[in-house]
């Protein structure tokens, strides 16, 4: 038995019946399966990014999720997308943890999913956030891409994941996230 | 003598020295050559976007924002770059602000200006926010693009814009957002 | 009677059974109906783009593409996605078009559709075909976005559409597209 | 002494005289210090991507092309910026080479450079060759990012590079894509 890797997973949404916290909390239960363990972090308590705060120092929010972000062996994020782009609560706290002095996300393996009513299923969202994390240097999984459209009508009233092929796919992707994260593991 | 347009001006940076507040702040002092007036509008006070807070109601700075945007003819985005697209804090207040019932951006003729201490002068942020206006059916300027490069060396110590060239095409922006305001203004 | 105004369709695809093709004819089918008249380009015997070849003049296939678009009123995009953007030989004829002496899609009303297999229905090439288009000055219509996926389920094996919707979308887009080209006409 | 590893060179200019195909050299010069060989691609006779056609088999110069991505290590595109996003050249000659049954750029560690006269030195291309390369399973490099701005005034009449932090950047980039492609290596 070999010790899981350690994931921290990002959801871009603070709403409480969340599609995307649900898809997440999927993820936590297929995680052993895949060899990862995945712990959530919670964005909810960030203050809005300023540099003037920022030359005070990191808000507590923003260290404890520093912290949390060094800790792991890689990174799921997991967003709705909001006007064709990344929540802006997503971005913000990305903006937070980015500052200097040592970059947490830097060197990191990542996936991201999505889940959304519409058609696209957070596709739009997805390329803007692995266009800003070039910037961080993380290293983003190509496949699978797991997009989930008409997201309400794969969860039933209780917010449970009820459509087959798409924890399928989850699980598909937390096996890819795995291989990934051991195959760029410094030796 | 004709009644100056209307325009909104809504900046991404909430730090007191921010090079973009002083390129809204040049761009406020330049309008009435152009036939505008421009209004700054703030974000510093927005909670992050939650749905279950949005369920309440409208908070109040949101509400603000959309009662000002309902009654701009225009608006003007000036925007730093934060890891390769546009800051949470923006994007946050977009969020916000889109939501129904009714979406106030609707059919609003905008440009976008930047600044930044970087070669590129915002260009990645702002094809980001050009993105995700499509979906808020803004109708965005396509010329003159503003991006202000190389940032720290046009401002001085006091955040007074030194640079002229730069002066020079934000006014040249501010003429073209006119007539393109004039333009696309319901008879 | 009004002159119906004068639409360019530009296709992205050289199959011959080509489902954007399809949509292209559709559109000038319902084009009468919004007002309009829709001429299809031909793009196939364009050569690749040399700046080597352009310094001895505009080939023959690339002089007749940009007296097209000076003569038209309004542009109309019907394009598949290739590897997550526009095909390359789309993207090839606009660089040929868009050389100086004169810039032919300066200031021209334009609209976007397209059609592919996939779930997201040419989402991902449309926004590239977007923000090639802010560089020339082309102004974008935002709403409605056709984006017709697994198109191939909604045309039969003689290549005609056969889903009602997706006819009444393209439709609705043509009406769009003339209100638009209307409203931005030079008076 | 290590065999060097083998990397593609893909250029997206065709022009004689072009700063990229400069760009190409002066790696080409650079690369058995990085440990790297670099053949460099020729696209010029590829005809327009049409899937007719394609359903004949590939023709000559893509199955060239293809035999050659399959026996590099690794992938070195060069390339401008046409119209805010990559030549259509460059994309044709991608979209012939990824079709079925076999899709050779699978799993290819590559790197991105590029040189324009404008100020941004071909930034917007790069994000969406990036974007692109998504959908090919081609693991990027993200850093250093090689944008080679005012690249005229950066070389000398005869096309040689005389600007000597880029050639610096340029080397610095090879022993990061050397890196990047060992550590991507098969075991």
């Amino acid at each position: 038995m070999t010790t899981p890797l350690k994931i921290l997973g990002l959801c871009g949404s603070l709403r409480q019946g969340s599609y995307n916290q649900a898809v997440l909390r999927v993820a936590q239960e297929l995680a052993p399966a895949a060899g990862l363990s995945i712990e959530s972090a919670d964005i909810a308590d960030m203050p809005l990014y300023n540099e003037d705060v920022y030359a005070q120092g990191f808000p507590p929010p923003v260290e404890r999720l520093r912290e949390q972000i060094r800790a792991a062996d890689g990174l799921l994020f997991v967003t709705p997308e909001y006007n064709y782009s990344i929540p802006g609560v997503l971005k913000n706290a990305i903006d937070w943890v980015s500052r200097p002095p040592e970059q947490p996300f830097a060197g990191k393996p990542a996936a991201v999913m999505g889940a959304s009513p519409s058609t696209l299923g957070t596709a739009r969202a997805q390329y803007h956030l692995r266009q800003s994390l070039v910037c961080l240097d993380v290293h983003f999984l190509n496949a699978p891409e797991v997009m989930i459209a008409s997201a309400h009508t794969r969860f039933d009233a209780q917010g449970r994941l009820t459509h087959e092929p798409t924890r399928e796919i989850i699980g598909k992707l937390l096996e890819a996230l795995a291989a990934w994260t051991r195959r760029l593991k410094p030796a």
